[in-house]
């Protein structure tokens, strides 16, 4: 990233952090990735340009939060991202993005409104890392993303690729 | 944002959030208005050039996370820049991208741990936006960031400008 040695003069961890995913794209590629795609043909589907997204995902499997895999599909052989659990452990960043979105800006026409449902329990939460409901802490593998403007409840990758 | 009409296509409030606070100077700008900077020249220590921290400025004062007040000082007048509720909402979002850096990213030399401090009680909390050891939830005004490698805690700004 190019801002790194212009915060060097830092060691605030919410710095350190940007340094790996302040770049938008990054925390989307990731939030796409938590939700399961694997391949880059559907991480297209964000607008993202080929040449910006090879990047990024380039960046994320150097930085440890996804890992590339080659998978030998029934015709020809591809590679495949899965995240890590640096990967899966960006889940309450990307909550409480959705969290402060939805408290401060406007809701589109048609819905925008996207429930972080704990499995376990089966109630809403309004934490970006623990459920309101019954206190348990949140992981990628008792999560879904209830997004009725889709019509589609979205469970979540589940264990970290090794 | 530039990328603001390339994620037209998705309600996802992630995207939303992402719009407002996506640019990594933004939420640096924010981190350090929560911590009671608020003049042009405080923000400057960020290592910014002048003119993208004037526009971040602008840009976080018309999104309604800053406020600009003139402040009539013993010598001379200035601007000064307070955060608003939508602007101390977004605590969770620092803690937990402080959260996940400490998780995984090298602790700097020197030290870089930045304890976030539940002031009502007195305890580290590990979760972005719940103490974890008394279980409310946290606000501005009873969060402190501890950070040894400064020698400091830092209370944060308190109550929202109105």
């Amino acid at each position: 990233m190019a801002l790194r040695s212009d915060w060097s003069v830092e060691q605030c961890p919410v710095r350190r952090g940007l340094d790996v995913v302040g770049d938008p794209w990054s925390l989307l590629i990731m939030r796409d990735a938590l939700h399961g795609r694997r391949r880059f043909e559907e991480f297209r589907s964000l607008g993202i340009s080929d040449s910006v997204l090879s990047r990024r995902l380039a960046a994320l499997v150097r930085d440890g939060l996804l890992v590339r895999r080659e998978y030998r599909g029934p015709r020809r052989t591809h590679d495949e991202y899965l995240p890590t659990k640096a990967g899966t452990d960006l889940l309450p960043v990307l909550h409480a993005l959705a969290g402060w979105a939805e408290a401060h800006t406007d809701l589109p026409a048609g819905g925008g409104h996207m429930a972080i449902i704990h499995t376990t329990c089966g109630a809403e939460t309004r934490s970006a890392d623990t459920c309101t409901a019954c206190g348990e802490p949140l992981t990628s593998q008792d999560v879904s993303w209830d997004k009725p403007w889709f019509g589609r409840r979205d469970p979540l990758v589940g264990p970290a690729a090794p």
